[in-house]
């Protein structure tokens, strides 16, 4: 029973993700399709890079994984599939997967160049949409049971395009971070790991604000600010019931501080 | 060939449902899963409430409903799962089923608390996401065919939380409600039923204006207010191939006045 | 293994959708559902008909397409079953299917009107939700291999609703035709098919521009206005790695002209 997700940012307004489904259920209709978003903003590689990273560890080992928003698209940037122990990661060679090989450490154990055209869906793809034409269909062939090596030459994975994570720094006691995501509760999702706390009783700062941490939304009342670790591992700052970036009026990348609580607070 | 459908108010920008459909893969990747909404307003019961009323009759009887709407996560409010007559409601005991249990009537064959880890993903679910770490989990053994009353410890089902169903009415000749949901096209979802007519030939009152009752959208010629028995089985108020909502500018919780047609309209 | 589409302007915000999905479980759970969109704007069959053209074709031959954007449910509209080479088409008969039906060219095979209740949800479908009571149960009947004669009365397919496409004119070696709809990047997708192009060197005009017709957006560094044909075959415009939409403020029915480059560009 083979496990495929999609993540683009094509949006649901238009067909092209039913199109993508189209070409896998040509292949094979019998795959589970697991879709992880699709709202991904427009070539965006740093919101896709994030969001598989707190994706892809949750899914069965041999599931897999179709990520494709490819602002190179019809151009000289290669198309890739990997073998990791979480499965397999199909798509552009953009950077797209440095967040679940670098922040989670994953270790490559096979990549191919996926130039073999038997495996595609015609052997002249669109050159504005190798996501119905390459992608889908090699993914839809791989979650069927195709060997990763007859889908294309394989390359180094040193060779990959790496899209560098945002820089986390501790300096002393204090862990120099950002806001990596924004979610849809408007929760500030930063990219300081909450493995890597200093102590049990911490705060964070953002703007002139210091926030203490906690262990959950219901810790507080209603309305009120304060930080914890969210379920993706990664501190993050919210509002109990309420909205952070409506709040705050921050968004990515705005720097955040992470220290031994004030005494005071 | 179980089924068991989501519901949540996580959106779909993230990808928080798909890691909930990943941690069901995990225990079963033959199930069917069908999502209900992902665009519930944050932490709205009473929206999420009248969702599932309108939902849950439609589906088979042995259906895994699964809904996720929590403010409460990682506090002290319950995990519950009730068997029905219309299958299986797994989510928060915060009221979220007293639509179908209240509005629909329907009895309540058995009730569990949540608390067996060893149907959860991990033994300590995250404080803040247990829709992916407790209750997609118990919801796919579930609709595997584990056994209610293995998922944890009894509870009497009269001791549930309940959300208490907006006030319809009788006085006299007139029903007394109100606006208890606005869809996608602008249509307005009164909560009186259409099984309480007082006659065949009726209006409904809201603001200043006095709307006659019709069977279907098609009655009337397109930009025309109307009132008729939606789909759900609630009156409604509608405009032929407009938006009501936006010309009324009401909202969820607007008064409104169903009686006999005036004999002048 | 039964394949089903769904395509409406239901939205997600509601639980339309999921009901029709319930209603088709009720008949048979094993079906494989894929969503085309559900992203229409209310009532605009213009939108359908171009969504469907670009999308039917790419699935298997076998596959049942349901399509229900259905301003005039409840009235005298037929419901209605069309057999084609790209499978079968479900929905009302007004007009929805004129994209896959002219401009794909696609035969009709065998029509029928969707009049024989046994293989309907309830005797007396909701006026207002026949995607629910009417077209989705006769959709699944239909995925699941009952034959089409068996839904209802023999049509002739001269008798269809036709919804006539936008107008394409060559005047010399010019074609003048128009935007016919705008994606979610805001490519602006054109009525002129890639077929039909004069020459090698090709431009558009819009409004007061002349935008030089290319390959794939990769041909043009980042934020550069070009033309090309797109994945669907028709030639749009694009902004690369941006939104043409909001940059050039065009809408859908704005004129194009499409001829030989001009010497100078």
């Amino acid at each position: 029973m083979g496990i495929l997700t999609l993540l683009t940012d094509f949006g649901t307004h238009d067909i092209y993700v039913g199109v993508m489904k189209g070409a896998i259920a040509q292949i094979n209709p019998t795959l589970t399709l697991i879709d992880l978003t699709h709202d991904i903003p427009p070539q965006d590689l740093a919101a896709a890079r994030f969001q598989l990273l707190t994706a892809v560890p949750y899914f069965p080992a041999g599931t897999v994984h179709l990520a494709v928003v490819d602002p190179g698209v019809g151009g000289s940037r290669r198309a890739i599939a990997l073998q990791t122990p979480f499965g397999y990661l199909v798509g552009p060679d953009n950077g797209i997967w440095s967040g679940v090989l670098e922040a989670a450490n994953t270790p490559v154990l096979s990549a191919v160049e996926l130039n073999n055209p038997a495996y595609w869906r015609v052997a002249r793809p669109s050159p504005t949409f190798h996501g119905r034409d390459l992608f889908a269909p090699v993914a839809a062939h791989l979650a069927s049971g195709v060997p990763l090596t007859q889908l294309g030459t394989a390359i180094d994975p040193a060779s990959l395009v790496i899209l560098p994570l945002p820089i986390v720094q501790r300096i002393g006691a204090t862990i120099h971070g950002c806001i990596q995501s924004i979610d849809h509760f408007g929760n500030l999702i930063t990219n300081i790991s909450g493995n890597t706390l200093p102590c049990d009783s911490w705060q964070i700062e953002i703007g002139r604000r210091a926030i203490a941490g906690h262990q959950t939304y219901a810790d507080q009342p209603p309305g009120t600010l304060l930080a914890l670790i969210g379920s993706h591992g990664f501190v993050e700052i919210a509002i109990t019931c309420g909205n952070a970036q409506n709040q705050l009026a921050v968004t990515v990348g705005t720097p955040v501080k992470l220290g031994p609580a004030a005494s005071s607070s």
